[in-house]
């Protein structure tokens, strides 16, 4: 039995795995692995958690689900051209693009699509334990990175695709992960589900750039006992994710994120706005720019603005690696429920725990910690496979 | 006997007794006191420091050395005009302005001045316990703010004037503490005196803008493995500090703080340079910028630029008022040496310490709570009149 | 006879006339005249307006419509205190804030006003009429400085307030200025009757920040052959107008006019939006981000940003006093119709003329020298009380 | 006989053959004579000049002196995979790059050359001539596109190189272009040459980024008759110049230009320094922060912050191509001395001229109109060779 055999293999199952962030994940990890760039921005390759037990790069397979059918290759060279992958690194990992294209199933409801959500989400979930068996994998995370959804419509609604994956996922029995700001696993109905699954979940919705300058910020002036007046933000943004956030509803989802950071932080909102413009021109690069509106002693007016000029998906997809490798350990650790500790990453996280960045990361270390110290005891003995019975009772 | 009899008073010894920072310590000090104003910006009115046993600002009086000789009621007039002090505060508070003004003595050496270093330090030491005894405080701490003085020259050259008012410090038994770049304490000569001394000591040099941003900001990078290649800056100012520190020796002792925030928290000092512009149209008011180019994922090249806009008074200000209380609670606690706990203050902080700003606030929230505690056993006890005779050993 | 008598005097009636920029206008014309401050800000106040024969600033005598009544005295003391007029000022000069005060007027339709249009336009002409008779003047400029009003709704609702005073103008045989982007004199009603009266108006929507900025870098970008491809903006304020422009219908109208001069001097309207938001925190400082993306050379993209921190009010006074002197000495010359000569002024000028703000400064000084020749033949003839059988035939 | 044997042709001699600017010239001409993209930059390419009689680009020819060896095409690949030239143009373009690299000769003085200054122009102007000889061209025209030199050390030091090249384009009868602050035709010795030769010239330092917006924000500042009280600006920038730059000797050149605009804009130098900072990671990329602190109405204090991100080859490399055809089309129509008439693209311009940049570019326009009108008479006329005399007398 050769060596490669013996190494559990873990999947990460990408909702709007034709996305620019899937697209980058599947490039970038195999990029890193092939030594072709340094892990920049990945947590989880950082000393603080070479003792975590974390699966490894080279161990993640990937697939997903999209309604899209263009080619991961060709949307590589698309980044490519407009400057979110470096030139030459889509090229020389061309294999690991096209493995990961075949990996790809249509997702849904697609327009026209007569089944019913029941119908759906078994769907989605059998895509998901057919890539699991196919690949012989140990376990698998499913990761959703598509495009934000308009926020609910409330009772009596249907339910948002983005929550019917989360349910796949959870009857195929994986760990959850949302990027997004859209509902996924906070859907009151999901939310039933995944208490009972006893299965480990994170989200929501990315901490990438204004929202990540705010969780250090906002604590800044908490600790400075400065009064923040007023905190204005606008965003620029092209690509797929400029024109899913130009309509109102689903900025709407994003911003209460951002809203929460500044509420948990400072102890109050201030007042202010926060834009979200589609600006097709600039692709995948996204500008912020904040104007804090702050008094200081005997009231003096005072004024922090900062611009933050970054690639969306460059700085995404580190962070859905982190979050694949740590929820998957978490999973086979026997983790299960909100993962409060991961909140380092969202801007809106599950479960408990604080919002500066601080003390989010040190919160993430200490789980980083916890994860290798469950090595003893259970590490293998938990996956998928196992635990299948779970999945099947939704 | 009346109850504000029993209350302990307790002195702040300004060095730049007639600055803008000083003015505005002393003005904000008493409109604070009257109600005039919230304590926005003084992290020691914060519910974490209720219990610390700090002394009320109602029981601080002030006092200090100045080689200038415009009196405070009419310098605090001069930074209402200059919109540094709100319209209506210091003539609300002349009183109190007036008071402190008749503790102001001369500084030195003053031009043509022929009085040894000894003599000089003792001078200084003398005008302090004068200033205690005739007061009939409790203790006092010497604090300086006044300009940034030149580098110094190296072995065999005079002592610096801000070495010389650190060991009239010590001389006086004083806790001592530098909000400035100046030498101070760190001179080789007095660091010795203060280590014999047993006196609680801290500094130097306030992080009051820029470079309370980058303790934040560096952590950041740091904590989501970003690399950062070049944090550039440049820093606009008028009033005192803009002329001192347009002088190249000055500025590079401010400039080295800024670097070692830097270095402490990425672990590397990056490219860029940090520039100090003397602006005198802007007065009291700073503006910094500071352009953070940094790699992220795959090496996509991102930026982060930050513009800071403050009154530099009303930023010093409040941390002076919170050093003050501090120290003067820690000498009473009979903590001495240098306070590294307080780093949450400084660019270049003496002692050991965490570099991010949150776990220095978590180390200072810390120490408010050690001194709280130190409360039953020895509060009181320990008081300048006490320990005179160690000063008087210098 | 006095010298003085013989000095014609000219009245500024002011549409909004206790707001923030009306009571600036007060302020300051009393204050430069008096010798407080230097003309700053007042284009006619240079060498190249010398000759043009404006009416000088000591002959120019306020009053107003305005539907608030606090007094200009003590409003000038609120603007004080904001920080909008300098310590003092407003004090030096409360004798002619109190004689404006006496000739301000209510305004209308008040709520439950039942006089219907005409009635409404009648009144208002008569206060305009009684004004000038009153006070003895030569002649008056009725100046909208008003809060922006919603765009209006279309054929058969009812005549903006802006409007309504616009023809009562006409009426009262006197030259409009239209410095928001209201309807007033743009109203198809209105247009006809300006083209009959034979008076000379100006507008629309005073360029004092963002805007001005666009039409000087909309410029650049054109000659030197830089494609931009998208503009974006936002605009922080506090102040009535924040209110005012909250309202998505009155930001329209502003932003139309924003929008006009990117159009106008880059020849196509680029990607972007440009929001306004109400942050009462700033009070009536005004900051404006631009974000603009551009193509060099090879499509290599680049991008300027620019961040103005104004003060509203502080910027629209002087070109208000601009404004009334251009356009009464245009009146006295016997200029009739739009005066697009004044486009310089505005973000939506009426007539024809240039969009770069380098060849509208040339238009005005060109106007100016126009004005200065037209004084030999006939200064002084023309009058209000001339011309008053013209505002009757209304 | 063929009609592209009929056309003439015209040489562009570039000092600084291999460096980034050059490199893009070469590119960029080919890539935009092949349609591959559009002439984004160039002002020439704009109806404006269309009836100029300006040299086409496809008949413009490439050589130039440089002390690297890297061949052209090798040096386009690097500018390539830095970001500054778009992927897939060099490649396109090789043929055009190693003929250029074909007509480059070695400059100097290099290290231990013993030639004398006479000798070395000699040997730059044998070279020129050479190459007008070989290529059979009309005429050529030579620019300085190197790395700016330090200042000139005074009298009866070495002339700077940047000087022995303009010196060896007069004696080989061509006209010169400094598109750097270095020196060249501005030292007395050459400027005596200049005079007597009857030949054209134009310089110097290109005008690509902060101080083109100062170029339009200055007059906008006049115009408006706001009070610049203080203009402060740091520069970032990488590659070769930042190096160059960062030498204090060198930046005082470059910032004696800046400053020129705005004593010429503004009618004073206002406060404010002006940093050029070698951040050898931002490579090509160049970022200028300007702060402008003003005063408006009544004293009141406001602030214009621009930050420009641009590429600094493909800001200049359009120019130069416009560069060289103007001075090209004017040597042939007979126009010598300084060309005043393009100071538009420099910061400190020779001859006689406007400051701002709108009355710049209609000054520019008249001269492209005039250049158009001297076709009848002359055009063809005069040539290179037919001056070669004059070169000789040098």
């Amino acid at each position: 039995m050769s060596a490669s055999l013996s190494r559990p293999r873990v999947g990460v199952w990408l909702i709007g795995a034709r996305g620019s962030v899937a697209t980058t994940v599947v490039t970038g990890c195999a990029a890193v692995t092939a030594g072709l760039h340094p892990p920049t921005g990945m947590v989880t390759e950082t000393p603080a958690f070479t003792d975590s037990g974390l699966p490894a790069l080279s161990d993640l397979v990937f697939g997903g689900h999209d309604t899209l059918d263009c080619p991961l290759p060709k949307r590589a060279e698309t980044l490519t051209a407009g400057g979110v992958l470096p030139p030459g690194t889509a090229t020389a990992v061309t294999a690991e693009l096209a493995a990961a294209d075949r990996e790809i199933r249509p997702g849904g409801p697609a327009r026209g699509d007569t089944r019913s959500e029941t119908e759906l989400i078994t769907a989605f979930a059998d895509d998901i334990r057919d890539f699991v068996d196919r690949q012989a994998l140990e376990r698998a995370v499913v990761v959703n990175v598509a495009s934000t959804e308009p926020a609910s419509q409330g009772p009596g609604s249907p339910l948002p695709a983005s929550t019917l994956y989360a349910l796949a996922a959870l009857r195929a029995g994986c760990p959850y992960v949302n990027f997004t700001p859209s509902e996924g696993m906070h859907h009151p109905a999901a939310a039933r589900e995944a208490e009972r699954s006893g299965l480990p979940y994170a989200g929501r919705d990315g901490k990438t750039g204004q929202t990540l300058l705010r969780a250090v910020l906002g604590p800044m002036f908490a600790q400075r006992a400065l009064t923040v007046r007023a905190w204005s933000g606008t965003n620029l943004l092209g690509g797929g994710d400029g024109a899913a956030l130009a309509d109102p509803a689903a900025a709407a989802a994003k911003n209460a994120g951002k809203e929460r950071v500044l509420a948990d932080t400072l102890g109050a909102v201030p007042q202010g706005e926060a834009h979200i413009d589609d600006v097709p021109a600039l692709g995948d690069w996204k500008t912020a720019w904040d104007h804090i509106a702050f008094d200081g002693f005997l009231g003096t007016r005072m004024i922090l603005q900062t611009i933050w000029q970054g690639c969306d998906s460059a700085l995404a997809a580190p962070l859905v690696l982190d979050l694949a490798r740590l929820t998957a350990r978490a999973h086979e650790a026997g983790v299960s429920g909100p993962l409060g500790a991961l909140g380092f990453y969202f801007k809106d996280p599950v479960g408990e725990g604080p919002a500066g960045l601080s003390e989010q990361y040190e919160e993430l270390v200490r789980f980083g910690r916890s994860l290798g110290r469950a090595d003893g005891e259970d590490r293998g003995v938990r996956s998928v496979r196992d635990t299948e019975e779970t999945g099947e009772a939704l």
